[in-house]
């Protein structure tokens, strides 16, 4: 996998974490995280409107990919291999500052218990954007809203296995997703 | 069934989610809630620590009732046996107050956006602690995980029903999250 170098958006986000972690999200301040990431306040305020947009970063983008790979899948695709394309679409857009930053959004979140919290909505946004995305092309709600849960309980899964800690090269995001889902939807037909 | 009674912690969940809905969360007062509830600031504080607690009033509970029932099913129960048991035991706890709150509660989200973020997280909880009580039965954790979040939605959409408009009595929540939890598990067995 390629090593990309953070733009001035994803520095700040880095700084801004590695400052939650430390001194907790409440006792932060935009000041100290500009001056973490060597930049200047008026540059944080370019890409974010306060310390909160910092938690939903990328978030918008996750949540469309999602919606775009469902949307691109064959028409004749069932229901999960439409949530599969999904998640292959947004998997291959993870590259390793993604995962570099989700690991510091890690170690953040088990620092202070505000940003668990807030954290929990993300998961909340990517399913509402998967079902609107798989009822779109016909699926029943109820079956697109069991597809979606799945979808973000795999991408969840292969995101928090890519960011844990692994010995040498993690590789990419995509094959864990894909192994995630398929364990996952394999538990969902068991369960009687 | 039989019309309960709110006492007054129930009354003062009243009260505030009526004051949320209205005025919204931020401009709220803790005084004002007690004055609506026709009671004082220091009954409030008897309760709960401040106005955020309002929200996760009953979250421990029904958490607890959830991994109850399950802990209780028989020894050879399913997965699916054993989440429809918890979901029995949450349900049938459920008085009209419940359905009342659920009413006001539904209409405070719907006009705030700083409470639709906090309201997330509950489902989060009841998902924990359903996915605790399975795995101590031996269920698998990604087993666990799939069932619990299936029992979720499927507590979620059942009382979402039972809140809902109804014309005449709306009946037990008890048979409405069974049969959610019978269609979100048909729909998780036909995603191929």
């Amino acid at each position: 996998m390629p090593r990309w170098k953070p733009d001035a958006r994803e520095r700040l986000v880095m700084a801004a974490l590695r400052l939650f972690a430390e001194k907790g999200y409440d006792e932060t301040t935009v000041a100290q995280i500009a001056e973490r990431a060597g930049l200047t306040r008026s540059t944080f305020h370019r890409h974010f409107g306060d310390k909160r947009d910092i938690l939903t970063a990328g978030q918008e983008t996750l949540s469309r990919l999602l919606a775009e790979g469902i949307a691109a899948a064959p028409s004749d695709a069932t229901p999960m291999a439409a949530v599969a394309a999904g998640l292959e679409r947004a998997s291959r857009h993870m590259t390793s500052v993604n995962r570099d930053i989700g690991t510091l959004m890690h170690a953040a979140i088990e620092a202070d218990e505000e940003l668990r919290r807030r954290n929990t909505s993300k998961s909340v946004g990517m399913a509402a954007a998967m079902t609107e995305a798989l009822t779109r092309r016909g699926i029943p709600e109820i079956t697109a809203r069991v597809a979606a849960e799945l979808g973000v309980m795999a991408f969840n899964l292969g995101f928090s296995r890519w960011t844990g800690p692994v010995d040498g090269d993690p590789g990419e995001l995509a094959p864990l997703t894909r192994a995630a889902l398929h364990e996952l939807h394999a538990a969902a037909t068991h369960l009687h």
